[in-house]
């Protein structure tokens, strides 16, 4: 929906935190020990003037994030109706500016779904709303070395985690070459920053995967349908709810994805073993 | 606050949902492999009629995560004000009803902050509001060698977790006795149930542990100190707010804990080795 800029680019600020901080903690032997910990910072999201919602943050891409949570939030439909965006830490706050304004943005901001997570997730309007009217590209294919290929690099890939842990990470890649790395203290951040990512710099999802080191729950495999990516990835496990999610947009699901070992739940046709028929 | 009830224990429904459902997969051998992973539900709570949220649940104990999520979210002050908890799973839903009707219930559920993990969580109101009120007991105290016999006993615990992965643990701890043990697939679920726990079964928090897998953010450590908690443990990291707000209501926070080892934030003097003086 709306992936391919048709106007300007939007004014925007380049305003990112750091990640980590370091603070003193003593280890069970009584030493003392500097230790990295993750960011985490609220930030209020303003629509035209009009709180929206506060989302804690690693606040590593905030201007992504603001993009991204409008759009999977479906309260905005393309980048073209987003004029500027603006983060100001003094306050806390991101300013969206939009060039028409948000038709029905009372209503649509009514219904709060606290979705699964770590936290208990937002999604404004129904959870499942529109679902049927998703589509993912059926003729896309991974090779399973691909797969193994963007494992490794994800693993390899430098991170916050490796530093403070506390946060999780999710990529977007175009076969085995990350193309974004986002993390957040959220996962849900992540998925939406990368989902801003994506309307900013015109990329498609369709021929893409997605890969997190969260839990595949229903959120996450609708934000990922909602984003036209047909393969979603997880260093972990999954719901029976995103399992039955998956099944319903026909998306391809991995789970326990690491090294060259995976379990393959959903959408299996798009996962074809090197040099041999797909599976099933 | 309110911890101890006066009145009869609201009517309850006792409606928890299997834990785990088994789905197919295969693995990197092509072997099917069938798979247990756990249940997500939306749950839809109402107040008095009237509706407030939609979580998203394991299901495991909706009547306390209901009462908790009330509890947390500061909309109830305390189970005297609640006549009755019903789960009915046939409309996903769980209905309230108070004695008395709750006050300024729109006021109070208009701003809206999505908190840190893995979904955006809500809590209503300013999240840092009334935080000064909270007063720890200072002088409670957890011998290492306790901490370590918890650590042990969540080790050894019978969960979901070993079996489905996918979610998150909470244990609520007497020293090394594990009270009661709650997972659902959002960690925030799993406080707040424990939050709803104590409330019916009148159980204070000032002389207790509470143990999570769940990382230490601010909401985290902002619902252990509402829950009069003063010892938060985790096996994973913390974000910088949950350390700045640990500092700021002086609780213990003790991160990375697991089997022998952990690492001490904050809160230094409730923890001491085993016949020697407190650490700091």
């Amino acid at each position: 929906m709306g992936s391919t800029p048709r106007g300007p680019r939007p004014t925007l600020t380049r305003n990112a935190r750091p990640a980590t901080f370091t603070v003193d903690a003593h280890d069970e032997t009584g030493a003392l020990v500097p230790t990295p910990i993750a960011g985490e910072h609220p930030l209020t999201l303003y629509v035209d003037k009009r709180e929206i919602v506060t989302l804690m943050t690693l606040g590593a891409a905030p201007e992504a994030l603001a993009i991204g949570f409008l759009r999977n939030q479906r309260l905005v439909g393309s980048i073209d109706e987003i004029a500027a965006v603006q983060v100001d830490w003094d306050v806390n706050a991101v300013a969206v500016t939009t060039h028409h304004g948000l038709a029905d943005l009372e209503a649509r901001t009514k219904k709060r779904t606290a979705t699964t997570g770590c936290g208990q997730g937002t999604v404004f309007g129904d959870l499942m709303a529109d679902i049927e009217s998703i589509h993912l590209d059926e003729a896309m294919r991974v090779d399973e070395e691909t797969l193994f290929g963007l494992l490794n690099a994800v693993r390899v890939h430098e991170s916050i985690y490796k530093q403070a842990g506390a946060v999780h990470g999710c990529a977007l890649a175009l076969g085995s070459e990350i193309l974004t790395f986002v993390e957040d203290v959220g996962r849900h951040n992540a998925v939406d920053a990368i989902a801003g990512w994506m309307w900013l710099e015109g990329v498609d999802g369709r021929d893409k995967i997605f890969y997190t080191t969260g839990r595949l729950t229903s959120e996450m495999v609708i934000k990922a349908a909602q984003m036209g990516i047909p393969v979603l990835v997880s260093r972990s496990g999954l719901t029976k709810m995103g399992h039955e999610v998956a099944q319903q947009v026909g998306l391809t699901m991995i789970g326990r994805a690491v090294n060259r070992h995976y379990l393959l739940f959903t959408g299996a046709h798009r996962l074809v073993k090197s040099g041999e028929r797909a599976h099933a």
